[in-house]
């Protein structure tokens, strides 16, 4: 196949992403060619283009939240076909090995993010070029094209009556939150829990408190506007720790007699992950960590503070497995029995064309998901 | 009742434990008066005694754990009399604050553990006394001594059939550990878990490791000899750091193909704290701490393992209830529900007229148990 738009970014000098003409190779064994329909963007896509303590690996097709329809299989794939509706997922399953068959884990063996890889697993190649010349993929997806090749481990087959200009955004950020609360926190009915982060993963976990019946819903986010916003997801009361001269963790515990129950961090700063893990009430206080951490990072706290009956967990993609959970996500939705609300999640949306736009009002905080549309 | 023999500690002057005749006062509101009939000892008699990094409080009454009948109850007590054979526990459940309310904490706001206190908490007076001088509480139970007074929410009711010299050792370290492993680690049958410390407390937590059905029990101590007698509580591997020149947790992830799925850390070392959680599986691992660190110990790792789906957690007491708990952990015992092994723990015998000997055994690290017998 000849003559799709991809999206390519030529290296750290240019200030904006580049639409040019590449070519897309068939599906190998265990792939599939998706046609995208709607992709958004998250952080992590600016991230690995800002190329900050990773190695810079260019020109790459970025993109990795998305929904679209398969357009043809590779060899061996059997339970997907042309016309199927499908998320990517930049982790993948593989259900062969210990982490797909443990009910815990969601982190394959075979298919586990990886931000180094810019090639296919099956031959370590691409399959993406311009001129016969390679452009790498981008954590397996590498959905800012309008065809893309993605193993057969790395995507949802969903309902196709499912509307995939708004699941689309299920396929990393909000799920992202939505299952660190509600498969890893667990906030019992009438519980208390604080979000740190009020971003679309935080916004993610608040949703998933509010669906578990959590009674007060405590926003801590350093940018005022969130906070204001937060209220709409279902957050009860909001901290902003500039406005304290104490410790976050401290005017939590105040707030709370003792502490949260419960608590999800989704800033990615070190510093509040241990506000997030000293914030939650001993003697049963979880604590759930979400964001993801710069390199040189150090958690530190002092021990008591687990001896005294807290627990400190972290979770990769809500601890959802792709392919077996986040179908049923999808089903839920549809049935009206998750209130998702995903609507409110996306706040804006352009056509591919514009996706630079989508850059900027991420860039400027402005939003929370703006779903760019592949076709017009 | 005067001229029941109480073991004081005049204060940090003497090198070894004074028996002189005490007065012991009635039991007060909601508090027993027990008749002791044997008690051992374990590491925090000593650590108080040695008043390293504490207020010393003396004269004051050591021994926390033993197994006894009630002399005379106090007022309001209604579910124990005199007769009844009990086990004090140093922390206590008064059943009606939210950590006793909870499942999941066994943290008791009125009666937790207070290693400060020296009296009780009806009137903050002491009823041990020497010609009416105060002599003090310690950790509500003062067990070396004839007779206690304790508050009724600090003992187990238990089975009068049940063996008091064998299972006084339930009243502290050996339930701690095994409770740390069957009530908060949970290892699955035929999961493998490592055990840092081989004290008594290791041993517990070994001999759950066992009763869960853990496939690989590797125990981790530095002394060579607790490894050789680990192997009869079920160990089938160990460890000795010392014998590696890589960090204990990656020697323990090598042999286990990248982790164990649980560890019980019970040294109180901070560093083996942090290689206890290091060294779990990632997707699935839980680490649970036990052991009591410094005052200004620091529990430091990457944020990434928590990422990674490790989890850690720590416990007080192996997360039993004293009063709900323990009753039922000897009952299981008695009729075999409970491979508890605990003749295995006893390794010596005195009598109380010889109590610094058993102080001599354990600060030699000789053996793991010694019981006191208060009547010849």
């Amino acid at each position: 196949m000849v003559g799709v738009n991809g999206l390519l970014w030529h290296g750290r000098l240019e200030s904006h992403l580049v639409i040019e003409e590449v070519e897309v190779a068939p599906p190998q064994k265990n792939e599939i060619r998706l046609k995208i329909l709607f992709t958004a963007l998250c952080h992590t896509d600016v991230y690995f283009w800002e190329a900050k303590g990773q190695t810079p690996l260019f020109p790459r097709i970025f993109g990795h939240e998305a929904g679209g329809v398969v357009e043809s299989v590779g060899e061996g794939v059997t339970d997907l076909q042309p016309g199927d509706h499908v998320l990517p997922v930049f982790t993948g399953e593989c259900k062969e090995c210990p982490h797909c068959k443990s009910e815990e884990s969601n982190m394959s063996d075979l298919l586990r993010i990886n931000t180094d890889r810019g090639v296919m697993i099956n031959d370590e190649k691409s399959r993406f070029s311009v001129n016969g010349k390679p452009i790498y993929h981008f954590l397996g997806t590498s959905t800012f094209s309008e065809y893309t090749v993605v193993h057969v481990g790395c995507v949802a087959k969903i309902n196709s009556a499912a509307p995939l200009e708004k699941v689309c955004v299920l396929s990393c950020g909000i799920s992202t939150g939505l299952g660190a609360t509600i498969n890893v926190a667990k906030p019992k009915k009438g519980q208390s829990i604080a979000v740190f982060g009020l971003g679309a993963v935080g916004l993610g976990a608040v949703t998933g408190a509010r669906i578990a019946g959590a009674s007060r819903i405590i926003g801590v986010d350093m940018n005022p506007s969130r906070l204001e916003e937060a209220r709409k997801f279902g957050c009860t009361e909001f901290v902003n720790p500039k406005d304290h001269k104490k410790p976050v963790q401290q005017v939590i515990a105040e707030m709370t007699n003792g502490g949260v129950d419960r608590s999800v961090e989704c800033t990615g700063s070190v510093q509040a992950m241990i506000s997030a893990f000293e914030c939650v009430h001993d003697g049963w206080g979880v604590a759930v960590l979400v964001g993801v951490p710069n390199k040189d990072d150090e958690f530190k706290t002092h021990p008591i503070n687990f001896l005294t009956e807290r627990t400190l967990k972290g979770t990769f993609f809500g601890n959802f497995k792709p392919r077996s959970d986040i179908p049923n996500v999808v089903e839920k939705y549809m049935k009206n029995e998750l209130d998702l609300q995903l609507e409110k999640f996306i706040t804006h949306s352009v056509p591919f064309s514009e996706i630079n736009k989508a850059f900027d009002y991420m860039l400027k905080g402005e939003g929370l998901r703006c779903i760019i549309r592949m076709e017009g």
